[in-house]
């Protein structure tokens, strides 16, 4: 399906855009089935969090409108949006007067082997460590060169997924995931006040064990935690849930939290 | 001027480009004299270095004769290249068989008050701190959003630039400058193996001052350091050498080290 950059089919853009000077810009990948985009209203909250943090002037009833639009002719794929801060005067300092440039693209659906979900899937342990930048961390933003970095440390399809640390070794987050654990029935995650992005699948499961009153920590991790932990899985707004069985020399069983929580993430992308 | 990509005119980008995507790309900032690219094979070392980094493919050669070609055109001005990994297939994983797309942009030149360079500057205290990441210290790549909040930090001109320290509180660089100082006649600028970016000014007055016999230092720098210097000035490709002579409540004379490599810079631009 052709791209859309402000409403407007288009294959193009501006080369004085910040998006591709700087990396001045967010960016929302979301699942769409039977014309819908799923788990829209997360998306959008993070990206309404993302622009009020960057101070990106936004337009976000229209790009909620644009959404539904593109995500109806789209029908069954992958929808993602690119927000810029638009076309660069010189140098850093934004335009205070900038309004976001809204870029659709749409692409089929991902096509996943079942067995990632079903049987589980090994954590290729990225050497790539994650920055401390507060003032970027939880942001879906256009700066991306660590995963590039991370994503190009292994080639092979024995790893569907790698885990990066930060710099003090703690465990943070898949490459294009996020992570969790449970032990002793609690299910926890990484505090990501430092780095990492906050997903919306992350945000839904969170949400979902709490109205289950399952117990929830957001908190820091550490390679002994994850050790010990009882199941382990990661999680994004596209292919839902995938069991954990390995990373090194560490392996976990494929647990009923997990189970129960892919069962649901799986209900939530198939409207 | 038009803009070229890969070699040809054109005012648009495609919209699958990597740039864009992930910032997965380098660019330099090159002053243009009299048609010539201005230390032309410092900036192609830098670009290089950072291809090699990131492993980014790219041909060297031509990149030097569109260099070339695109500066004897724009004749005065300031000339930006873009690097980019090209066009992504989908997600973070680069194509190894990729190679870099080219972007050439041209302006007109800088026009910079002449007080900044006679009278010296005030360096505004930005509170944005540049993260840690040896992986991406040096290079001038494209995941530029903590210059874009810093420089956002302030409005007035009574700031010509902004001083930047890590999370470590050492004192790194300005938001489009490299940092030095001098003490007791050494002339120190930081060490960027953790953040910072790795200016072709910055290597060009260290090799001038080595040839000149005169001591430097690349070391890490604390406020301490920066307040007991006995000159301070910040530099770039562009405008050359500014003497600092305040920063929030310290002040410094312009100093001979300083105006000595302002004139040697002013000489290096001016072809």
């Amino acid at each position: 399906m052709d791209s859309w950059v402000d409403g407007q089919p288009a294959d193009a853009l501006s080369l004085k855009d910040r998006g591709l000077a700087y990396g001045d810009g967010l960016f929302e990948t979301i699942a769409v089935r039977g014309g819908q985009p799923m788990l829209l209203d997360r998306h959008l909250a993070r990206l309404a969090e993302g622009c009020s943090r960057l101070a990106i002037a936004a337009d976000h009833a229209l790009i909620r409108s644009e959404l539904l639009a593109y995500a109806g002719a789209l029908g069954e794929g992958v929808l993602k949006l690119i927000l810029t801060r638009g076309d660069s005067l010189r140098g850093y300092a934004p335009d205070p007067s900038a309004c976001a440039r809204r870029i659709l693209q749409g692409n089929p659906p991902s096509v996943y082997p079942a067995a990632l979900g079903e049987e589980g899937i090994r954590l290729f342990p990225c050497a790539t460590r994650l920055s401390t930048q507060p003032l970027l961390a939880g942001l879906k933003h256009l700066n991306r060169l660590e995963q590039v970095i991370a994503r190009s440390e292994w080639q092979d399809t024995e790893h569907a997924e790698g885990l990066m640390l930060d710099h003090a070794g703690r465990v943070i987050e898949g490459v294009f995931s996020n992570l969790f654990l449970v032990r002793d029935g609690v299910l926890m995650t990484a505090d990501l006040k430092r780095c990492g992005v906050a997903g919306v699948m992350r945000a839904e499961l969170l949400f979902q064990a709490e109205s289950a009153a399952i117990p929830t920590q957001i908190t820091d991790i550490t390679l002994d935690q994850l050790q010990w932990a009882d199941e382990v899985f990661v999680c994004n707004s596209v292919y839902g849930v995938w069991p954990v069985r390995a990373y090194a020399a560490l392996s976990w069983p494929v647990g009923p939290l997990t189970r129960k929580l892919q069962t649901l993430a799986r209900a939530l992308l198939d409207a």
